[in-house]
Formats: C-alpha cells, sequence, structure tokens
C-alpha cells in the first residue's frame, strides 16, 4: 500500500448524504441543456465545501475552485444531464419525468447513462479532499459540466469563458461508469472513446393524400432505403478490420394516417477510430443519401447538418502511468485493464482548450454476482444491462465507493503533498 | 332547362356571407376531435335559419333539422375537420394554426382537403333551401360531421345516438371537392370511394447506447425493412389488375441522437376496391412484419392495431339515375361522368345506420384556365395541387357556386313539391 | 345453331392423329430460335393436306397456304416454341429435354405454355378446312410461327418477307389455351393482352477478392437494391387503379465463392396496357438503376438494352363481333367474355404488318371438375397450373376439340361460302 | 550476413528459366480440380531435381521428396489452381482460357490470385536446394497442392493418404504474394488469415408467367432482400471492433425472361478471427434467410450447405521467431512485419493433420514506383490492383527472386548443417 491508498484508506469523511443525493438526482433527471434543478442541487451541496463557485458556465456548467496553496492544478470532472428514455428498472426511485426535446417531442427521461453517479462521486471527491486539505497542496477543481449527450456541453463551457475563469490545469481528469463488476476500476493509454459525428439529414419529397401515391415523392419510402443502404457501409466500404458504426438514432416522417408527407428526418450518429475511416464514411453516406433521393425522384437535395461533434479521446500515456499506480496501489485487483470503448465523450474538450494531458477511466457497475456468472455462462452482452438502456442501474454501494476512491486517488496523485 | 334548374336559376337569396365564413374557417382549421371553434361557427350560422339545431354529436357533429309539411326525409353531409399539413398557398387568409395530435406532437394545420368549403357550400344549401321553403315539402336535414379525415366522426355520431335525434333518412348525400376544372360536378354510380383501414404498428427491439448496435435490436432497421418490403406485397402478391395502395402515414422511431430506441412506431394506410384483395392485403402486411422482426431477433411480437375503418363508398344507382338527370339539367356540359376516387371516407357510415341508399359526388375546384392547360398538356398529375398537398387551395367562387346548387339540386331531387 | 355450327358439327374429318402429335412434340420442347425438330414435324404432317407450303421464314417460321377459289384471305396462327422450366407434370409423356439458352446456360426444357397444343390444333384445323374444301371459297393461311416466347418470332418473319410470301390477309386469327374449364372459348372486344417490354440491364461495380469487400465495389449489392427498389416503382409511382407489372426474369452476379464480380446482369419484363404509364415506368426503371449505381459508388454507368417488345393486343371490335357470335352457336354456353390477360404477345405484328384486323382469344385447359371446385372454394389461384409453371399441363381432349373447332369457326366465319 | 544469408547470396543455380514457365502458367489458367496441364508441367519441371515425385494426390495434388541424409523434415507448400475471372492486364501472356464451373456455368479464366507465381517460386526453392544439397541434412519436401480456391484441395490431399506417402514433418511453410513493394517479405505470428466458411443457400420460391406475380413466390426478390438484409449483420449486430465479412460471391435465379424462377442460389462466403463471432455470424445469416423466405410466404424452407471450410491459419511464435530472424539476415529491410490478411487459406489443413507447427508469409508484388507513389498519396485501396482482380499481375523479377528466397531461406531455418 502506498501513501495515497494509505491515506484514503483512512479517511473518516461522511459520505452518507451521498445515496439520498444520488436518488433525488436520478428521481429527477433533466434532458441536455436544461439541467436547471439538477444545477441547483449540485450548487446547494457545494455549499457544504470551502470552494468559490462559478455557476451559469455554457448553460448550466458549474466549477468549485478548492484553493490550497501552491502546487499543480488538477480538474475531475462530472456531467449530469439525462436521456430520452423511459425508465424500467422498477427501483422505488425510478423516474417519471417528462421532458420536451428540442425537436419538440414530449418524452419520458431517465439517467439511463449513470451521469447522476458521476456527480454523486465528484461531490464524494470534493468531501474527501475538503477534509483533507492538510494531505495536499495546490488547485484541485471540480469541473460539473451540463449537455454531454449531445456533445455540446463541454465546449459551451470553453466558449463562455471557462479559461478566464480558472488556473490553466496541469492535468484533467474524468470517468464513467458502464458495464464491468462494481467497483473495479478500468484504465488504459492512448485512445480510449471513438470519434464521433451527428449528421441530421432532411430528404425532401412531395406530399399528397395517402392514397394517391403517384401524385407523391414518398419520402417515407426514401428514408427506408436509406436506413438500409446505410450498414452495407459499415459492411461493404469500410476495411472490415477498421472500427465504424453508423446508427440511425432518430427516423420521423409523416404525422397523421393518410398523408404522405413533404419531408422525412433521420439523425445519425458515427463513429470511428481512424481519421481515414472517418472521412470515407461521411462521403459515402452523403453519397447514398443523394443517390436514394436521386432514385425517388425528389424534387429537391437533401440537406445534412453535422453536429453533437465529439472529438477521439486519446488518453495521455504520461498521465496514465503516473495514475495506474496509485490506482493499482488503491484498488488492488480491482485496477484493471480497460479496452477501448465504443462510445464517445466530449470530455477531452476542456483539456484541449487548455491543451493539457487527460485521463479518462471507467468504473465497473455492474452487481459483481451478476457479472461473474454472465461472464462464466458466455453471455454478457445478453444480459448485462448497458449504459442508455432502460434497465441500466449502478449497483449503488461499491460503484459510488469505487468512484470516490478513484477521482480522488487521481486529483492526489498530482497534489498530494 | 327543367323545373329544378328554373328553380334555382331564379333563386335570390344572398349568398355573399360565405367568403368570410370560409376564409375564417380556412384561417382556423382544428384537428379531427378538436373541432370546437368550427362547431361553434356553423351553429352561429345556423341561428339564422328556421331550423331545429342539435349539437354536440359524437363529439362536436351537429344536424341542423328543418320541417316542412309532409314527405320524405333527404340528409346532406358536409365535414368539417382538418389537417396536420403546413400551408404553402401563401394567400393572405392562410392557415398560421397549430395543434396537437392524439400522440402528443404538435404541427402546424391546414384545411388542405377543403372541408371549409363543403361546411360553407351545405350552409349555403341551407341558406337557399330555407328562402325557398315554399317549393318544396318534407325534411331536409343539413348534417355536419366531425372527424372525417381520421374515419371515426360518422360512426362516433351514430354510436351517440343519431338514430334517436333525426328521423329515418330516404336519402343521404354527400360531395367533395378536388382537382377537375372549377365547377364541373363529376358523379357516378357504384363503387366511387375505396374502403380503407389504417394499421398501427408497433416494433420492440432492444435499446442500447448508439455505438453499441451490438447489444441492440435496432427497431429503426427492422422498421426500415417493413416500408421498403411493403411495397413488395403490391407489385407482387396483388393481382396487377386489382387496386391497393399501402401507405406509411406515420414513421417514427427514436427520439435522440446517440441511443437506438426500443420501440418503432408504424401507422400504416391500406386501399382497397375488392374484399378479397383486402384480406391478402392485410394478411401480407402482417405476415411481412412479422418476418421481419424475426429476422432482426425482435425479443418480443409486433402489435397491431386497426383503426380508422373507412368502408367501400358504393353509389345507389337509383339515387344516380334521380340526381344525375337534375345536375344534367343545372350543369349542362358541367355535369360529367366521374371516375373512381383512389380515396376513401366514412360518409357512408350514416346512410349505412339507417338502410338508407346514398349518393356521394365530387366538385371540381381547380382554376379553369390552370385545369385545361394541364390537361392539355398531359401534365394533370404534376401541375394540379390535390387534396392533402400543402398548396391545394380551391377557385373560391365557381367552386362555393357549383356546390351550393349540387347540393340544394340533390336535395330538392327528393323534396320538390 | 347456325351454318357453321352445323357445318362443324357433321364434319367426319380423322383427327385421331391428333394425341400422337401433341405427345411427341410435349415430350420433344426446342427453345426459341432453335425449333428444328418441332418444324420438321409440322411440315411433315402438313403434307397430309393440299396446301403450299413455305418454311423457313424468319428462322423455323412456315406458312401453308390452301387457295380455294376467289374469296378473302384469313390466316389463323398458332406458336410452337418452349420454355427453360423442369416439367414436374409427371406424366409419361413429360419432357426430359435440355437445351442451352443463348446466355450459354444449360436447363430443362418443357412446353409449360401449351404452343404444343396450340400447334396441333392448328393442323387440326386445317385438316377440317382441307375436307371441307367445298364449304368455303377463298384462300386460307395457316401461319406457324416460332420463337413467341422471346417476342421475337413474328417479327423476324415479317422481316424475313412475309409480306411477298403470301398475299394481304382480310383478318389475322390466334388463340392461346390458360387457366378456365377445358373447351370454354374465352374472347372480348379491345385490349386482351398486355404491351411488353425486356430490359436487359448491366451493372458495372469492381472486383475484389470476397474478404475485401473494401477494394470492391459489389455489384450483387448494387443488383439487389434495384430489385428490391423496382417494386415501389409499382406501389409507389404508378396510379394504383392502372396495370404495371416489373418481374425480374434473370439476376445473375458473380460465379465463385469468393471472387466479388465484377458485374452483375439483371434481365426485366415490364407490362403496362397504358402508353403513359409505360413511359412513366421505363423512365422511373433507368432513373431507379442509374441512382442505385451512383449510390454505391459504381466506376461506370449501367446499360441499359430493349428487346423482346410485344406490342399490346388490341382485338377489333369488328372481328370480335363477327366471330363471337359464331362461337355462341358452336360452343352455346361455353363461349364466354374473356378478361384482359395480364401476358403479352408478338401475335398482332403479323396483322399491323399488313394493316390488318385481328381477334385474339383463349381456350380454357384445365380439368373441368378441378376448375369447378377452384373457383367454389374461391381457389383459382392458389390451386389451377397456370401457363409457365412447371406442373401446367392441359386437359387433352376438351381442350384440343375446343381449339380446333374455334379456330375452324373463325376462319370459316370469312371463308364460308 | 548470417550463414542462410551468405549461402543463398552465393547460389549460382541457374534459374532463367522460371519465365517462361511462369509466363506458360499464366497463359493456360485452370480451374479448381481440373488442373490436369498445370498438374504435369509441374512434374515436368521436377525431373530435372534429385527428388522422389508422387503424383495424384487429393485430385491433381504432387509431392516432391527430397531425401537428404539425417535431420528434421521440412514442408514448403504451393497452391496452383485458377480462377473464373476474365484478365485484363493486357499484357501478351494474359490468358484467353475458359472453363466450366462445376454448375455448368461457361467462363474466362485467370491466374489473377498469383498461384502461377507460387508455383514458380516453389520450383525455384527445389533448384535451389537441389543444388545446395552439400549445405543442408534432412528431408525437404515440395508440396504443390491443387483446388485452394475452393478450399477443398488441402484437405483432399489430407484425405488421399498424405500420411502415408511422406515423413511427419516438422514444419510446414507456404507463402502467398499480394499487394506490397516488389520484394518485401512480410511475416507475424498468430492469426494471419481469416477462418472461413462458404455457405451455399436455396430458395424456394413458386414460379410463374412473369405477368403474373400474384400466382408466385417471387424467389429473386426474396434473394434480393436477403443480400441487402445481410450486410445489417455486419453493421448492426457484430460488435464493431471485431472482424467480419459476409460476401455473396454468387446469386443467381431465374434464365428467361418472362418467366418467374421457382428457386434462387445464393453463395456465401464468411469470414471471422473469432470463434464466438462466427457462431453469432452463421446463426445471423440462417435466421436472416428463413425470415425473408417466411415474409414473402415461400412454400419451402430454405436449404444451407456449408462447404470450403477454411480454418485460421495462426502462425506458431515460435517458427516464426526462427524463420523471421533469417529472413531479416537475407532481406535486410525488405523484412517487415505482417498485418493479418482478411483472406483465408487451406494451407493449415496439412500441418493440423499431422500436428506440425507452421508459418505462413506474404510476398510484396507491387511494382516498387506503383507502391510507392500510391502510399505517399494515400491511395493504396484505390490505386493497387490486388488479388482475384482482373488486372493482378505480380512485378515478375522482384517477386520470384524474393519468392525464391524467402521459400529456401525458411526450409533451410530448419534443414542447414
Amino acid at each position: 500500500m502506498n501513501d495515497i491508498a494509505e491515506l484514503l484508506n483512512s479517511a473518516t469523511t461522511d459520505l452518507t448524504w451521498q445515496r439520498d443525493f444520488y436518488r433525488d438526482l436520478h428521481t429527477h433527471p433533466e434532458l441536455s441543456m436544461q439541467e436547471e434543478r439538477t444545477a441547483s442541487r449540485i450548487q446547494a451541496k457545494l455549499a457544504d465545501f470551502d470552494c468559490e463557485v462559478v455557476s451559469g458556465i455554457g448553460g448550466h456548467g458549474i466549477i468549485a475552485i478548492f484553493r490550497n496553496g501552491e502546487g499543480p492544478t488538477a480538474v475531475m470532472r462530472a456531467d449530469f444531464d439525462a436521456l430520452p428514455v423511459e425508465e424500467t428498472t422498477g427501483v422505488e426511485f425510478a423516474s417519471v419525468a417528462e421532458g420536451v426535446t428540442p425537436q419538440g417531442v414530449r418524452t419520458k427521461l431517465m439517467h439511463a447513462c449513470g451521469h447522476d453517479m458521476h456527480t454523486t462521486a465528484l461531490l464524494g471527491c470534493c468531501a474527501l479532499l475538503d477534509d483533507l486539505r492538510d494531505q495536499w497542496s495546490g488547485t484541485f477543481i471540480a469541473l460539473f459540466q451540463p449537455s454531454e449527450e449531445n456533445g455540446a456541453g463541454a465546449l459551451a463551457m470553453v466558449n463562455d469563458g471557462l479559461k478566464h475563469l480558472m488556473p490553466v490545469p496541469d492535468v484533467v481528469l474524468g470517468q464513467h461508469i458502464g458495464p464491468g463488476a462494481a467497483g473495479t476500476v478500468m484504465s488504459k493509454p492512448g485512445p480510449a472513446l471513438t470519434a464521433a459525428d451527428t449528421i441530421r439529414i432532411q430528404i425532401f419529397g412531395r406530399s399528397s393524400h395517402g392514397s394517391m401515391p403517384h401524385l407523391s415523392v414518398d419520402p417515407t419510402f426514401v428514408a427506408a432505403m436509406i436506413v438500409v443502404r446505410l450498414q452495407a457501409i459499415v459492411g461493404r466500404e469500410i476495411p472490415p478490420s477498421e472500427f465504424a458504426v453508423i446508427t440511425v438514432g432518430t427516423l420521423t416522417s409523416g404525422n397523421s394516417n393518410n398523408t404522405i408527407p413533404a419531408t422525412a428526418n433521420l439523425v445519425l450518429n458515427c463513429r470511428t477510430y481512424n481519421d481515414a475511416v472517418k472521412h470515407h464514411l461521411y462521403a459515402a453516406v452523403e453519397r447514398v443519401v443523394r443517390a436514394e433521393c436521386q432514385a425517388s425522384g425528389c424534387p429537391q437535395e437533401p440537406t445534412f447538418e453535422y453536429t453533437d461533434h465529439a472529438p477521439l479521446t486519446d488518453n495521455s500515456p504520461e498521465v496514465f502511468a503516473a495514475v495506474r499506480s496509485n490506482f493499482d496501489a488503491v484498488f488492488g485487483v480491482d485496477s484493471i485493464d480497460g479496452t477501448p470503448w465504443t462510445a464517445s465523450e466530449d470530455f477531452s474538450q476542456v483539456p484541449r482548450a487548455f491543451g493539457a494531458p487527460y485521463l479518462y477511466w471507467m468504473v465497473g457497475a455492474t452487481p459483481r454476482a451478476q457479472w461473474d456468472a454472465a461472464v462464466a455462462a458466455g453471455r454478457v452482452t445478453e444480459d448485462i444491462p448497458s449504459n442508455h438502456m432502460s434497465n441500466f442501474l449502478p449497483d449503488f454501494e461499491p460503484t459510488v465507493q469505487a468512484s470516490n476512491l478513484a477521482a480522488a486517488t487521481a486529483v492526489l496523485t498530482y497534489l498530494k503533498k
């Protein structure tokens, strides 16, 4: 056991408030850009600590600056928005909240990605570091980022003057919970999360009464052909050894039973680990969409809007080396190697803005017995609820504990006296 | 010129109010089941006439009973709901109204099917018959039906006790405007409008994060395959000499950019002129949907809900013979033969409920010069806005006049002294 | 009973040779352009009659001219090629013949369209007219046409100088067997058979090893997308009240297990009753094919070759009126109204070349009990083998008799003294 | 420079016959199982060397045993069949040969995979070793394998008693030419080539005349839907980080223009690097095919036949280590690391049969200037002809030299005194 492990091991900080705090967030999820209530809860909790709080950055973004003498500056980040998913976990504190998407669609909401846990754990880390002030020196900044799900929040904070609100960090740290035995901490150097872009596509057909298809150009049919054909880009155009995902996250066309609509809308999410693949992929998507519109004789060219850009998350080998040895000391056999995740994050926008090195790791959230059984049966994919699923729910106690400690460990790697 | 032609020719009823009335309805369209304002406008106008009004039948349905001594009972019907279409006519009285569909989707609204004209003309017919009371005897009933677009209004009126609110009719009459030289009246015996059903289908996949398609069963892809494959039912399974339409009026799947949703929803509208074809068609739709779900390994069977049933509109040869000779007398060369329309109507639900014979005809609404040019160029399909299109707009003067007269002519065929 | 009925009723011509002749043809089917044996059998039989024979017209075409004094000229035509279908009738005289298509594919052969019956019956008609020479005057021409299945034979005979080999006919007659109670004769004025064209399409992709799809442009995938999308032309672009068929008769792509081929080939057969529909259909086919090639990034434009053109078969109302009254006299209740057939024929090329009026009728070939049972059960489509099916087999006795008599009746309508 | 490098460097063996020998094979390609001429040319050349030849093993397979005293046994293998590809290289010795596939299809043939080069180089290796007999001891076996392209030849040799015809080898070696700077030798330990299977699928529809699709179940449409949907297995069901290829190598349906056929045939080639992925893939293929047949109402279940199995080629780390150090000595900077190839081979069937370790490496065949330009332009994929392409042609001189030397180097690694 090393210094940091010993220190955290002997810490007596009261974290019993975390369960209620977490459940409160979980019961009241809010969509990206609309996280007013969540932000106010975070601020309320921060009032317990000796820190400077700046709020309302890039929407509902918040930083809490813990100044503690000379030394480096370490940032730990958590995100706090939720998803338009209808919860099916069946727990007593399950969400029944509703919201309206930017497209005007009313939807049920859920913390199906675990951001409630990230936020709870970052506040736990604040509590630990606030308690252990005599053990470290420098500046610790807890960064609470809104709007991660639409990939806009980190950049919004940067663009709202983040650089003028805090010192240049020496390191930026972040974590995410997901499938894995609850309490394990999974880290790796290099590429950890994919680059991603959202492509919003509008198809222009010609409307007519549903009984007169020959007077229409049916955009629903065009959209369907596109959805079908996009998968062949993955299967036929991308080298089979390369990573590429094209997911149609939203398809909407028409809103009545008997009118062929004039337009259809597609929202695509594309992910890659490699720039050449990305460029081919986007060119192929546009080629396919344009050609399918031509095949049906659409009267107008389709439009493409690229949004929600997420850069590649590419962990610094130096930060990894430094933090990992402490993870190993603190978590023992539960500090394991991560594999590249297929997901994306806008996490790296903040370190990129400052030119700072960064590390992003995962924390397992699956009840350990369930995880072990699924691994033994070779049924992880089938049996383990994953992020964004309506039945995703972290095993609270081991997950929050590991998340608290991992965050504090990584920060102390840079700030420990 | 016969008696009725002479009578209507010499009528001096003031109908100048019709333009304002029509524009008011046009500017304020309301969705099916929500026609509160429109119904109140109709009632306000009916107050000008000597009739008994019963309102609130099957929602916002209204009947106005003009009793005038002994004789047969003739019903003339107009519908008055509007569509979730965004108007592009550019006229000064164009609609900017919005509404919320039963599925909770906010949408622009438009009288894109001409029901505002039908209603205006039925009130015009009321004015004429009220003025000409000494020329006819019996009972004239003006029936204002809501909720035609969802196929539910006529049956809703029947099921709300219509039989107890009015005498058994000897004939039920109805009309619809559409493409054709404005002022022409198009009638035919036998099948005039298709049978139709709406099939609401829900596909059950498995949700996951958009970057992990292998953890999902992607219902958007399944829905797209279904949309694509349904057209092959028409092209491969239905005898090519038979009429069959399968239109996907609505397709919605997902509401975010980076989550594969758990379900997708399809709303189909199917039309036929023939029972055997209909039964094959519906069986084939269910077969295709179920098999596509199996092909993707959906964890749950799809569901099917049949709604908005519209029966075949099958004109009585006797009513046709009687009314047509008067149309010929009143409209001369502008009384022409109709061809079967591809659309459907719930119009026949009322005469079916009473066992009464019926006639349903069309009135041309296209500016005559535009129509003639399109016919000459062989470009009717391409150039003439049709019902449900966002630029459909009747040529007011000739259309309302022909509609007023056609309604009065048909009623007087039965009630003229 | 009229004159012709009486005459044919009392004819004593020996037709017992027909069964063996028919079975011989049935056992030895030959592909279009390759009907050498069949032509020699026809010529051998014609040698029994008093007629001039010209053979080798447009390939294996034959005319037999029966001159019999002054009077009009009537042509009766039969076709005699077979199909690349493997017979499954199970009869003792079933075909086991093989042939090689023009594309070089070895295939089993079958008279699955009944041309063996047409030929047998035209020879029966020759026998009858040869026997009854004293009852008629004028010129009777029996025209035996090869290569009907590829739509080329009639035009090949015309282009090989048919006009110089025979007098201008006053009428041209033809018949075809098919589903229907054996012995019934089905006739109608006006459109009887569809216009048809074959469109041969070649798709150009880029070949590669099967394990390296990213180096290829996969023409098999492009061809599949085209096959799928073509049916949407029928379902979405053609007015639902119009007749339109697009059948992919042949699709071939690749010839190994592990090479993505460079090209794919499609052979389409398109049928319509209406020129405007036809033009839209062909334009849409080309639009869809070109766009699907673009969607996959094909390095070269697809090519289109239009072949096997069959014109609309549009029966002369005058010929129909004249012949039908004699059919009614000869066949009684078995002379019935025909409905438009979905199939096509190049039959009308000969009368078109001469500017002569024509009539084409159908003869039922299904065992009567089987037909009646299927009609009663509403299972004609499911239960009755149709032309081109591998189990299509006419009920010999009533079919050949009706075919003999119908041909003779129609010819005598013009030539009877 | 080490011993082997020095030895081979100073060898004076006459290899000038190789150019003519190679061109002769190239001009006369033969399909798998039909390599009679090629086998006779190999045997003729082997007659020049001091070895025992056994021919006709598993078809046209040949082994040449060079016994040379005590010591280990090393096998070097080359394959010698060709492909149904039409050559477009334009060289004077280009193939114009034709053949007939097992399915009866006539096709042009080409050595588009470089087996002519493999064979020429193995004979070159024989010449070198025969000349250098005093430098090595043990047994060298040159194994000439037929029918690699259909994946059957190696197993056919094993099943024809190979074990009784030769001693148990201590090592089995093989090489393949492909894209890469001519003369480079690319090697790696572990997985080098994919596991592959061919799945032959027959779809059963119902035939009918092309104009009567409603009487048919169109197997061409079913096959097209399957081709389209298979790519979604790759894009939606396989983890995006895993390697999976589904290629439809052959699709044939129908052989006329106007008959909907009764059956369609698909030949799939599937490749993976991982057993779990393979099992999921094959189950998904069967699920998709069965469901698409159900969607169209096919009267009979589809059939699946698994053939042309190629096991994973998984290089022995020990053999790699031993041979690679000699490659480095002989080729210097032209001995480079290989990356896993997407292709498959039945090469490993022979060492598997004997339980012997093995190594399989690649030799670059692209003219060096062309390769360097393509790499610099980032256009390797677009510009460099790859195996199985119709314009694939090795740069003879550097390719044959490197292939000769690589084979001899690897053998001498085990047999050098």
